[in-house]
């Protein structure tokens, strides 16, 4: 597997692909223009023009940029604990890290899908995936957290996922790892997996009034890894594309052993088909266990409910569900154009485009153009359903997107470029090196019916001297592109959060007057709520003190606690009565083995302490809310275990003696 | 404690400053001049100019920002769990977090001071205090890691920290909060404070090769709240300065209670003495429980020890040790100019800056112009040590920088704006609107005996309509003003993590060199790691797996692990094999409760699983490392606790029998 010299934009030192992880464009800065400071300056007290919702990878988090300042707006806790946000830490919210192994306090997020309409997206939720420990997550963009949190069964990772349908009827997910059904004996060497290992597609479906997810059926598939998928749209409506690598279904060194046939497959899905034999009780029941997390505005409380069963259909056995597309090598990236009829693909170890057409798939289906079958589904011919190939379009192909104007835009890993052709005629017509390695790019609504194609953004997973160095660990970067004329121009470099992968933006007009300002004191049903500091009061069940407290500026009520003892769990319930829009407050105790609290206008959160030892530990609010924000604080007695103090909270009115 | 329309600059519609979050300025950004863009902007892969160290609040980290463009380099974790790098995940940083307390996942980082050598910034550390559970962390620069964590005993709290002296001598930590002393019997009334409740201050050696901290004295003082610190510089040199509120020694409603006093104090402390008196045999070890811990970039691994002894000195018997300075109710911060003769306090419920001289000070000491005793320790009078008052500066007068032009700018919390003034003349010469409420400000440099006066920042606590709204959380900010004119000019508005509190900045120059880019493998001492694919293996120890694993393009060995039981704990030390810049692998294993590991080149940590179920597990790569990434995964197999399959893991051979 070795490389030459690639003369088009890059030159590559590594002699095999498995060690290049950035080639080193020849030009630095050649397309920055003189105006490209006037494009990105975002004056004060302006707003961006975009909002850009970008993976965080390996932070298990999503980034909110405006672009095209480059700004970070906001990180919203998904999948991992947040000290900063009390996310994991409060009692209202552990419940949303819950899975079928208990609470899992990581995971590693790729992919970004805002919610859509009509093939256009509406900002009413953005999905995201966790690759790890298989789930999927809804963010609310009313509130901007994280609403729902769903983990997916039968399925070793999560990667090809959260991709939607037009009309968000289904998020989807695909096993990256396949391995043995949940209910089948799961001890099984792992060099049998030909026999034993098996893939599964999820469609899980999505409440069009609340957004709530469910997982409507799976799909058993052959054992292979699901990299990435799109849905078709407009005339593909009804499809779904998954791109699979490892068809060799090898179970170890996969650099070498999953990189042997020459072509992969992209997997085509009639999910309308897969309806049908679900009304035709064609689903066999079986047994699984996966957590099914929900946020309530309402309650400001979560729940997690272990559930225990979906409906499977089986990929061989149901005929006109799947069938395959031979694809060259690896593919990595497969995306639907704008019109629906164009589906791109990218054998990452490839040197060429190939670009599918809709329409002869179906024919080549209605024809059986089939070259056989691959464990029991059909393989269509590669010509009878390719539109065209790419040449030379640059090294190391994966994602692609689209401008709305006829033309695509595809990364190019190795040779770190990124290159523009036209969908037609399948000619390159620009290229700009990149710094470095880029994975996904994207066009604001760059995967919907309408593409606002004014900017696309590089995400890069390699830095080295982009920017002042910060030791051995550099933050990973995203590229902003002008592409409003022929030639894509490079306007800015900004670090990002985490591993960028995957990235959707949306216009700002369409989020940003939904956004919600404060909760509504008056609406607050948590049960430990205090809806004025008259309710405050701290209660003893057993070993447990309830402390019913209120925030406002400046003071906690009660700010002097008194009679608890050593072997208590002391519950701070927190409600901010304030109704003033960013007027947050925060709340600790020292020497917790907790995080904070961060308590929104009108709402409630719980922090559990379990003191350590006898003394006094003082409390305060921990977000600078007033000029007499300093003097927001408290204090906690805690006395023995066999101690009478009586249990009492008040303030203002534990006056010294003298 | 009505405050009337504010006519300089801003209109506050609150009527009492304890609901005061912010006054909205009255012109929105008059002041952002046509160059602001081109003052800001930095071509992609060029550098910026400062390195921006912010702390992050009740994030309870550090971030990074290049400056002028804002943008975030890194977030350095310091006493918050990190599940994006590891940090309090891994085996060898969970000692880190550990206090007497046991293991404390978050903070509230406060302030931020950079190492310095005659009065200058010299790039070695960065120091960091931790609010809510007393502590000090010091940043190794050459890293960008978090080297060491100290606990401070006998403390409630550590706010006016880790101010430094002018040689980095001694780093110190003042109670915010007040508590019993950690011998005495913690066990008493609340309102027993003005008896039972002490404060300390502690003075941390800093050991000038290595950079290791040590409790080298504490100072016991009346019970108050210290809020912020600076040592002199110098002429004042041998002198540090403390603001105190809550001299009514109130222990509720503070908002009310601690606000009656018309003056409070700045406490002066004569360190050279304390050395003196140390010397002379006069502290007295008192029994206390922290935490020291320390990271090896030797081993990659943290200890953490337990100490049970520190040296109290005694403010009330010590004569000349510490004196108190008359101030206007309620000071925040106390700021020594770069000359070392002036020290700039501000009451932050008057509207006037007090301006103290060094040496009228030292004056009124040698003349006892005293205007009595407080708890035991001399009161000089105001007039004795006063400069001047700087008039009508603003409302809410809290924190000073310096531009090293004879210049002082004072941030004013309740009239959002910052003032620039006059440190001869105490005229104000220039005042700007901030949006919103400003905390801290920041020149580079600024408090050194050597400011870097081009720019200052402004960070403000409240951004409301300031960027696009990201739900009823909205990120905290910074603003960029342009100094080296007469006119502050507003050129920049950037979004900040957590809440930024006080910042410092350094040129690039000064660190950029020194970063390091990967650790050598060759002198990796770490006890679990393997220098080369030979040295991996899997080895059981009773319960306990240990698999030493290495991470290069494109494989992890072992890949195939079998003979792993339910009830077995799984140790694995992976050892990144790479030795390239910016090549970092990371791990996770499907399931854990833990987080990932994100492993520099060079490097070796340790990931702790425990098995849920019997199965098959996928671990992988979490770093897209190069164009195979997607290949550099592996199997666990999990059996029953009674099963007889051989402990086994290897790369590439467990290939099918067939």
């Amino acid at each position: 597997m070795k490389t030459t010299k690639y003369i088009l934009g890059a030159v590559c030192a590594a002699a095999t692909l498995g060690t290049i992880s950035s080639c080193k464009p020849k030009s630095a800065d050649t397309a920055i223009g003189g105006d490209a400071a006037a494009k990105t300056y975002v004056a004060p007290g302006k707003y961006d023009e975009f909002y850009n919702f970008v993976s965080g990878g390996f932070s298990g988090q999503l980034s909110v940029y405006g672009i095209p300042s480059g700004r970070l707006l906001r990180v919203i806790p998904v999948f991992s604990m947040d000290p900063e946000k009390g996310w994991g830490f409060s009692e209202e919210t552990k419940p949303m890290l819950n899975t079928s192994h208990g609470s899992v306090p990581w995971d590693d997020l790729h992919h970004v899908q805002l919610s859509k309409t009509n093939g256009e997206n509406d900002g009413r939720w953005v999905f995201v995936n966790g690759n790890n420990t298989p789930r999927l997550a809804r963010i609310d963009l009313k509130t901007f957290r994280t609403a729902e949190i769903l983990e997916l069964p039968n399925s070793g990772g999560n990667h090809s996922s959260p991709f939607i349908t037009e009309n968000t009827e289904y998020v989807v997910a695909g096993t990256r790892f396949s391995v043995p059904m949940d209910e089948s004996d799961g001890d099984v060497p792992i060099n049998t997996y030909k026999k034993n290992f098996k893939g599964t597609l999820s469609f899980v479906s999505v409440n069009q009034k609340d957004g709530n997810m469910d997982i409507a059926f799976q799909i058993e598939t052959p054992g292979v890894n699901f990299d990435l998928s799109r849905a078709g749209k407009g005339p593909s409506h009804g499809w779904f594309f998954f791109s699979c690598y490892n068809t060799e279904q090898a179970n170890t060194l996969l650099e070498v052993n999953a990189s042997k046939n020459d072509k992969d497959f992209i997997m085509a899905v009639n999910w309308k088909k897969a309806e049908e034999y679900l009304k035709a009780g064609k689903g066999k029941k079986v047994k699984v266990r996966y957590a099914h997390n929900k946020y309530s505005e309402e309650s400001h409380t979560s729940v997690s409910e272990l559930k225990n069963e979906v409906i499977v259909l089986n990929s061989k056995e149901l005929k006109d569900l799947c069938y395959f597309i031979p694809c060259p090598k690896s593919p990595h990236g497969i995306d639907v154009d704008p019109t629906g009829e164009y589906m791109v693909s990218s054998g990452k170890l490839a040197a060429l485009i190939p670009v599918f057409s809709f329409s002869k798939m179906i024919k080549a289906i209605e024809n059986k153009s089939f070259e056989g079958a691959y464990n029991g589904i059909p393989v269509i011919k590669y010509e009878a359903a390719l539109y065209g190939e790419v040449q030379k379009p640059g090294l190391g192909p994966l994602h692609t997107e689209f401008d709305g104007r006829g033309n695509a835009i595809t990364t190019m890993f190795v040779s770190s470029e990124i290159v523009k052709w036209n969908i037609k005629d399948l000619k390159v017509i620009d290229r700009q090196p990149t710094f470095y390695s880029p994975g996904h790019l994207m066009v604001p609504g760059g995967d919907s019916k309408k593409p606002d194609g004014k900017y696309v953004i590089s995400y890069n997973k390699i830095t080295k001297d982009r920017f002042l160095p910060t030791g051995p660990e550099l933050a990973q970067s995203a590229q902003l592109f002008d592409i409003s004329g022929d030639k894509m121009q490079l306007i800015l470099d900004f670090p990002t959060i985490g591993e960028p992968h995957y990235a959707q933006a949306i216009r700002a007009d369409k989020v940003k007057e939904q956004s919600l300002k404060t909760f509504k004191l008056e609406a607050n049903k948590h049960p430990y709520v205090s809806k004025g500091e008259a309710q405050t009061k701290v209660v003893r069940e057993g070993n447990k003190v309830h402390v019913y407290m209120t925030a406002i500026r400046s003071h906690l009520t009660p700010d002097n606690i008194e009679g608890v003892k050593l072997g208590d769990q002391v519950y701070f319930h927190l409600t901010n009565l304030e109704q003033d829009w960013d007027v947050p407050h925060g709340f600790a105790v020292k020497g917790a083995n907790n995080g904070e609290l961060l308590v929104m206008p009108g709402e409630t959160q719980t922090l559990k302490w379990v003191p350590d030892r006898v003394g006094i530990f003082p409390i305060y609010c921990t977000d600078f809310c007033s000029a007499l924000h300093q003097e927001m604080s408290g204090y906690v007695r805690v006395s023995g275990a066999a101690s009478k103090v009586a249990l009492v909270g008040n303030t203002g009115t534990n006056l010294p003696a003298e």
